[in-house]
């Protein structure tokens, strides 16, 4: 044996680089130890942080090292950025405060799938190349369609994100509602334009995906909303005979199971009549709202959702799980296959005598695919669905809580109902609240602004004072405090809370 | 305090529900003992593993349990099935003798990194929303634009491969070479079509992201290929030509920095003569070869990739990193943000003095984006890019010795040449080794599909053998048996036991 190697073997404190690569068993459990008390600690400590930091791009690039890092700085120092960098100078989206955008806390059980998943590094391409992860999928892909109520023939994948959930749909619904020579001649062969419809609520990623696929931006038309900001089906119904009066081709239409600025839900048995009499393929957009199919007061606004031809769902929203879960469910999986397989491959027999043939890519954008169904069925089969189910429940009576609170206030009022775990209200100072009550209506509009700046100052106070974090939405033209509850952490005191750290907030600006 | 509070407290082998989704952080040490453990004993046993498992769907899904998980099951019967089922019924990607496909092995730092990622589970869609971690991205970027020698002003992110980012450039190409109202109106609104150039050899993923934008499969024009599989730069001039006279609009060529087929390296710096003369967009596909830049041998070349206009990275690829870890880079990142942000926000200034105003958004298709950055920071900082350097020169010299292996053999030869590190050959049986040398050219191409089937059946069985694993590429209409090395575990050795391990199969047969 050289000298070199003893020491090689000796030394643990300075491993080989190519140690760094391939540790020994000892030195896995070295780092995991220091890895998991990090994680221990800072999820133990979570709810007494500041749910956001105030800092800036400079102050944070001081504390990295930005030099091409030539040689290995130990474990340790690692720990140590991420402990005092990044924990330091973080959104803590798991603090039960954090009532910002659509925004889950992730689980502690899907961290640790995540670092199962990737010591495996399964690449869930086709059945071949990961045998028992791709039946994973499927299986958890299977519990999905019956936790929504979806169609049992049903297939799917996981996405990255409700984009991605988003763009495969609109791209099934072009495949099965157009020219199918579009693919393969280009869009410019098909001389009308494509029209998708959905309620100016709708989230934008369906017109950045429609700009995406060539449909264009401008093609998605926005059919406006009624008090609960539901699309109004008179005016849908007119626009779509519009466009087939104006030799457009309609394709699809998009229905909301949760909008992300009220949580309104679109009427789906309504639109599925719509569409099918239109026939559009009918795309049910539950990014935000698709779990709460699991709260039992929530459970009948999903009663038609066997109607639509394609559900996009966000895992990583209401299921707790770390971002980089969501999902796509065709109810004809031949649509999607269309859309998707490779031309030269579209020939191949799939089905029950040939599940190994089973490819992820010709149902998806994505080639190389992680291995997210881990995540998925590690807490499903970890937690269990009735505890999910109560956290859910919970989640939605923290919403209706606030809002009974308002609606009980003097000093706040609430600017849409709430329909499932969103919230959007606003600060009634009491000296606005009086000259709006006495305004006329020329002068209404200029108390309004006064308000909307109002609010929007408090907004920013309250996420610079850190207790609590909301977002906004403009609702008919108001700047509205929006928050929604995506926190098995979060309780009805915390909701209470808020509200007392908006009125201390407010009496210091 | 209730009994059942008492209960729940003391019974920690049945902890309640809710302490499943915010288990304590003594129940976060004991899972993670376990979890760890399970990673050690993988890592520390995949050599002796047989690489493939064979199985089929109905085996692995008669070992899951597939009913509704309505109550909880305990962590370790989880971590038993990942065992039991997961690991046995895998393919152990990161053995040393996973010569299939492109396919990276993982490392154990990374998969710590992605533990600590999903605990923090920090949402990269815009710097407010994630000021630390999107500093990390914004560093790893600018590191990976320092290896491979890109352009220091340009700009990029972490997608999730290849497929992704070939669909970004894409896109990008077309708002920056076809008429911009294509985003708006509809690719219908511009008459022609739009065409892309890239070789015969390129990968797929490019003519599918062409279908999906509405450019259409077909308008990706495949260029034939040279002797060493590099595009023919006289056939690719003459295309575009032809097309702009038969009223087309060129509008990207595509060179591949590394094909999978056989890891040819198409000539980047005149190709990007070309799309100057032609003023078309170049994006040069290195998801598989980009950092082999990283080794001393293979840098000469990327002497030119600054000619390109984007540039498609894997990091989950030869940074030996878990699957889904791609990257896009784009020279000009306002052509990136005009083509990915949101109408209504593309005048919002970003830049030097407004870094906090960023949003990932605007430059590629995702929304909500998972903390990718923090795997390629942990492993560039605790790896140092010297082990790397070495690790991917040592992966080349291993594809090098097979050549040379099989050009001093009897009894195999190669049927392309190794530029980087794959390595595609064929057995010649000593009977039809014969019998091909003296056919006349009738006889020549039944003795070729003798060989064919020969080879296939011997693949068949290498794989069902479990030793070693190759995958396959058709060349010039012949079957070949394809290896890919990028493993910093695999050896010179390795390549050897593959040769001993194709002979002793190919005996058997």
């Amino acid at each position: 044996m050289q000298v070199e190697d003893i020491d090689m073997i000796n030394d643990s404190k300075n491993p080989s680089p190519a140690h760094l690569l391939d540790p020994s068993p000892e030195q896995i459990r070295s780092w995991a130890n220091a890895a998991v008390e990090l994680m221990a600690e800072y999820l133990g400590t979570i709810r007494n942080r500041r749910v956001y930091p105030y800092t800036s791009s400079r102050q944070i690039r001081e504390r990295l090292d930005s030099s091409l890092p030539k040689e290995p700085v130990n474990f340790d120092e690692l720990l140590h950025t991420f402990r005092s960098t990044l924990i330091e100078l973080s959104r803590h989206n798991g603090h039960p405060r954090m009532f910002g955008y659509v925004q889950a806390p992730g689980t502690a059980i899907a961290a640790f799938a995540d670092l199962l998943s990737s010591t495996l590094n399964a690449n869930l391409t086709a059945w071949r190349s990961a045998p028992a992860a791709v039946e994973i999928e499927r299986l958890t892909i299977d519990w999905i369609k019956q936790i929504i109520g979806f169609d049992r023939d049903a297939a799917g994948l996981f996405v990255s994100g409700g984009s991605m959930a988003n763009m495969a749909a609109l791209a099934a619904a072009r495949r099965a509602k157009a020219p199918p020579e579009i693919q393969n001649k280009g869009a410019q062969s098909c001389a009308k334009a494509l029209r998708v419809y959905a309620s100016e609520e709708t989230h934008h990623t369906v017109a950045k995906a429609a700009a995406l696929l060539g449909i264009g931006h401008d093609n998605v038309r926005l059919i406006s909303v009624d008090e609960r900001y539901k699309i109004n089906l008179h005016e849908l119904v007119a626009a779509i005979e519009e466009d087939r009066t104006a030799g457009h081709l309609p394709i699809c239409v998009v229905a909301n199971a949760g909008t992300v600025a009220t949580g309104a839900f679109d009427p789906l048995s309504q639109i599925g009549e719509i569409a099918r009499r239109f026939n559009l393929w009918l795309h049910v957009d539950g990014a935000y709202g698709g779990f709460a199919a699991l709260a039992p007061s929530a459970r009948p606004l999903f009663a038609s959702i066997g109607e639509a031809d394609s559900v996009a769902l966000d895992p990583h929203k209401w299921l707790y799980l770390p971002v980089d879960c969501g999902c796509i469910l065709y109810r004809d999986p031949e649509a999607a296959r269309a859309t998707f397989a490779h031309e030269a491959e579209y020939t191949r027999v799939i089905g029950q005598e040939a599940d190994e043939a089973f490819a992820f890519w010709d149902y998806g954008p994505e080639l190389s695919r992680r291995f997210r169904a881990l995540i998925v069925w590690m807490l499903l089969k970890g937690v269990g669905l009735q505890a999910l189910s109560e956290a859910i429940e919970k989640d939605l009576a923290c919403a209706r809580h606030f809002e009974t609170l308002v609606q009980n206030s003097e000093d706040f009022e609430m600017l849409a109902p709430v329909e499932l775990s969103i919230f959007c209200s606003r600060h009634l100072p009491a000296g606005l609240k009086r000259a709006l009550a006495a305004a006329s209506p020329s002068v209404r509009e200029k108390i309004e602004e006064q308000l909307d700046a109002h609010n929007e100052r408090l907004l920013l106070a309250l996420q610079r004072d850190g207790s609590s974090y909301l977002s906004n939405a403009r609702l008919r033209g108001r700047f509205s405090l929006r928050g929604c509850v995506m926190n098995y952490r979060t309780t009805l005191r915390d909701m209470e809370i808020l509200l007392d750290d908006l009125r201390r907030v407010a009496a210091q600006l």
